[in-house]
């Protein structure tokens, strides 16, 4: 007897690793549903509404029936008006037609890992990582190598091993992924940090696949965008999008930068699979990035308050030590010498903080397959300043009761 | 010397077909930019505006804030809608987790070849076809095996020529591609082709991927859905989408139906790709199945007329053989004796058409591997009647003069 051909998934599929924290947040409904004040460190969205501007554009476009296929590049309004705000912020030189629009960032990573990475491939992730990379990666046949940060610290934090990255290098080595602001860690990679990256690049012909999203996300210091060095055509693929910066996680709308070449044959590629991204949500898009960004300054001040609070927080915590993130909506403590004095996994103490306080935390787990992954956990501040402070006392008794 | 990293795509990217007709509708721009009227049946999409009460939902869910990411799967009353809907049309016992919402039945599509095609498997597809069954499979690293549709001439039309199918199939065969209605030959297979070629399936042991993106665009005769067979979850996979129904293209809503097992395991390659689709396009969503159905009807109506406006004034053209199509909105008449005439192939027929009396057609090779499209054109009759006429006597004019 044959199994029914439905059932014949491929391995490489059933292998992937689903929605980070998936289990966690099912939990907090339950627990919501069931009544329990349920405080959720675990979203990775802002909890601000889209900018009334923005909302009001969409909704122009579709009372005036656009609401047919675009380009699958996009809209050439947008892709010019990401040019030029990208050209204005960075000093870049990126034309309209290096532009291709796509419904989120992940979508034009998505592109980025398939237009370069063939099986057999190595990608280097400095780890811990967000969760697409290794898992396209994997999907394409390619073989993630994760190359840990350095941990220096609550008080300097996460830096990138540039020794460990070029010596991870192999004839195999297709591309390095950086993601600056990082996730889950905050921080923010340095100037230093970036060039040097890119010097290895040079030196070993290797492709740097760059995830900006957070960039509008920085708190102190400076921030370098790899999209700013004079020769980013030949090394650099380059994606970045509307979700965060402008509060439109679900309207999907991102967008790929790379040398025209390139961006012209990857259209092939999405056009098989996708088409186009929404097309009112394109114009949307226009709007938001040529009007006032008022209302996003007023946010990213908020966000830079709630950090302050959480971080403060955080610190009263015996045991935990944490880094005071740079950049991103997320803090990632370290909780080593409270999981030693408790005597459990990381993964015990999110779902027992969970069952016993109703609070999400997500283990570094989900975010690493090294050991940095193992003593800490992910905080998302996109929360009003009183419950991020109920939420760490929560955390707090839970630590210190024992 | 090396290449710098960012111009070495890969071959299987540079090797994939982008969107049909490209050349043909970018030329037809800028003749219409000189001032020339050019009638263009190469639409892929309805000319009709959203029903208004499906755009007003969308702009409601805006007003509301609906816009943060959703359920991978979709949002759960969508999945429902839709298990109703085609349990209610189809007699069918879909359930909810049985759904995934994607952005568009491409997106869906897309899902269903990378779940089960893997490197070297053999994917049979009914030739003329959609272009991007072909080329994801390509993209999966699997190989298409282009089985031609038998042409029955103008009476007949095409059918399933279901012993080369089942000759075809080889001990690598992993899917066969049905699509029903079927673009671009305007024909709807027959219940006995239908039953026939899922026995087959379940003979040899074989998926089913079924595309019924057309399902509402029937004028003669029944239609038998593959979601409609008892056994259904064992050998079908099956995708469709409100682009073509709701006239809702650029607005990126479709559906993948297939066993829950599997849809929940495909959410963890779609989490990784593009989340999910639109927020409150998802809603507006709901509302176009639940709603009154009316505005659709009359759009069928409409089609159906023009496409008898098509069949008999292209059947006034001597030498062209024209089947009156059962379903979608293309019809795909044999020139044959026309090309003969004129001693030209169909390409330059094409291009010869749009620069003499700006009229497009598509070649039949944009859609067929075989001989099958050396010999047709495709004609979209989502256009006015008198647009339709106007544009079949400039053709009338190109063939006759000659
Ligand atoms: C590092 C990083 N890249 C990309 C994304 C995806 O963004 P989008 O919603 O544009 O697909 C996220 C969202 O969480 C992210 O954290
Ligand atoms: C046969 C067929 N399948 C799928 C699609 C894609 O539909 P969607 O817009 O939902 O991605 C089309 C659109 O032309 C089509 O003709």
């Amino acid at each position: 007897m044959h199994s029914p051909p439905t059932m014949s998934i491929r391995n490489i599929i059933d292998a992937l690793r689903g929605e980070t924290g998936f289990i966690y947040t099912a939990k907090a409904r339950e627990l919501s549903k069931k009544g329990f004040k349920v405080i959720n460190f675990g979203v990775g969205q802002p909890d601000f509404p889209t900018p009334k501007h923005i909302v009001e554009e969409a909704k122009n476009a579709l009372d005036k029936g656009f609401t047919g296929y675009t380009d699958v590049a996009g809209i050439p309004e947008l892709r010019q008006a990401i040019a030029d705000y990208l050209n204005e912020r960075y000093n870049s030189d990126v034309k309209a037609d290096e532009v291709i629009v796509t419904p989120g960032a992940k979508a034009a990573l998505f592109l980025a890992f398939a237009a370069y990475v063939k099986p057999g491939d190595e990608v280097i992730i400095p780890d811990p990582s967000y969760y697409m990379y290794p898992e396209i990666t994997k999907f394409l046949g390619g073989k993630p190598v994760y190359v840990p940060l350095k941990w220096m610290g609550g008080d300097k934090g996460f830096e990138l091993d540039l020794n460990s990255i070029e010596n991870s290098i192999t004839s195999r080595t297709r591309a390095i992924v950086v993601n600056n602001p990082h996730n889950p860690t905050g921080a923010v990679f340095s100037q230093r940090e970036m060039s040097k990256l890119l010097e290895i690049a040079m030196e070993r012909n290797i492709l740097v696949i760059v995830d900006e999203i957070y960039d509008n996300f920085v708190y102190d210091g400076d921030f370098k965008s790899f999209i700013s060095f004079n020769n980013w055509r030949d090394y650099v693929v380059y994606a970045n999008g509307f979700s965060k910066t402008f509060s439109m996680t679900g309207w999907r709308l991102g967008y790929l930068v790379v040398r025209k070449e390139v961006a012209s044959k990857l259209t092939k590629l999405a056009v098989n699979i996708w088409t186009c991204a929404t097309s009112f949500v394109q114009k949307a898009g226009v709007k938001a990035l040529k009007n006032s960004w008022d209302s996003v300054r007023e946010m990213i001040e908020t966000f830079k308050r709630r950090r302050d609070v959480m971080v403060n927080e955080l610190r009263k915590v015996s045991g935990v030590e944490v880094f005071k993130s740079k950049g991103t909506f997320y803090v990632y403590p370290n909780i080593e010498k409270v999981l030693k004095k408790m005597g459990i996994d990381v993964e015990t103490f999110a779902n027992r903080l969970l069952d016993e306080k109703h609070v999400v935390v997500l283990p570094g787990t989900l975010f690493s397959e090294t050991e940095l992954g193992k003593t800490f956990i992910r905080l998302s501040f996109a929360l009003g300043e009183e419950l991020i402070a109920e939420g760490i006392k929560r955390l707090r008794e839970f630590v210190e009761r024992l």
